[in-house]
């Protein structure tokens, strides 16, 4: 088992994860640190100090095992867990998560899709079933989901965060732009967002500013 | 027009914009420190600090002035800018943003979208045509977008990236979930990245932590 690993270290860790997990779908058994420094345009010393902090991957003048390495960094990360997760709203966006995306790969298994729309209701989107939303917390209490991902209309994602938690999931994938921290106060539910707004704001700013 | 304003403010500022707007869009002219932190989950002081630097909004006792706050965090930005934006792969995410996304309060002017498949070519999407990708680097030097949007599958990305630069593209908005960094070296270009994947990660290994 690994060392403690500083939060500034795990906040690298996900994109560390994708670049050996590239590797190591290639097959590549072993990368320096200067090699792998170079693709992620790190320095070298950044990446053996990051890496120290979970045991000795790599040997002076040999480089890293990739397969230990990708291990390792899942181990931390969790992503052998499995939890079970359930995806509200499949409009464009949840399909695009649905059709596209390897849940099981990053920690969760999919279980069910919810919404309100008839046209969806009964069917199966890339071997996930659509549920009525009326019959959300019938299936919670059954099959205790832990996480949700909120891919409604944010007019309904307050009442829905809440309902959610008090059902006992514990962790939401937050899709609708807008921040739950004022509906779930005192609740003890985990919420990462992807704030497509803000991005947008953001790259706006950056590319205003190269134009000074 | 406003002071200098430190990257860390920047940084907070489409969060702030965000909740400026919701307030702007319920006709609240005026709004306390106070309120405002308690709504976002910061703290009074943290507030007046970060305002204080584009000038004086608020009042001792009055609150500040909503319209006011959100032309200039808009105007620090760029909002108004109109920068010409084009969406490449219109499958399911691509349908998501060109459907739901408001671009032109973001600072953008979405004016064509790209495929390869034939069954959208030709089509148009809440108004946005969709072309050939045959025809981009044609399109590109008779309409110069400024950014591109990148919602194509990972494997075509960094081609694709670097046929947009040396179109004159100055900002990718990028959903591929790679890094375009060693593909771009040395153009002069904006990436801001959405990943979906270290998202993900990141609320797995969150949750894991709260179970500890």
């Amino acid at each position: 088992m690994g060392k403690y690993v500083s939060m500034a270290v795990v906040k690298r860790l996900p994109r560390y994860y994708r670049y050996i997990d590239e590797l190591y779908g290639k097959d590549i058994n072993c990368i320096s640190s200067r090699e792998l420094a170079e693709q992620m345009g790190l320095t070298a010393s950044q990446i053996r100090q990051d890496f120290n902090c979970f045991g000795g991957f790599g040997q002076q003048g040999y480089g890293y095992n990739v397969g230990n390495l990708r291990n390792e960094i899942a181990r931390i990360l969790g992503l052998d867990s499995g939890y079970k997760a359930i995806l509200l709203g499949v409009g464009n966006l949840g399909h695009a998560l649905l059709n596209n995306f390897a849940f099981d790969k990053r920690g969760f298994s999919l279980t069910a899709a919810f919404d309100k729309d008839k046209k969806f209701i009964g069917s199966s989107i890339n071997g996930v079933s659509v549920y009525d939303i009326e019959e959300l917390e019938q299936y919670c209490k059954v099959n205790l989901p832990q996480v949700a991902i909120l891919t409604v209309p944010r007019s309904v994602a307050p009442e829905l965060a809440r309902k959610l938690t008090a059902c006992g999931v514990r962790g939401l994938w937050n899709f609708t732009n807008i921040d739950l921290n004022r509906d779930l106060k005192d609740k003890d539910v985990v919420v990462e967002n992807v704030h497509f707004s803000d991005s947008l704001m953001t790259l706006c700013y950056r590319i205003s500013e190269t134009s000074k």
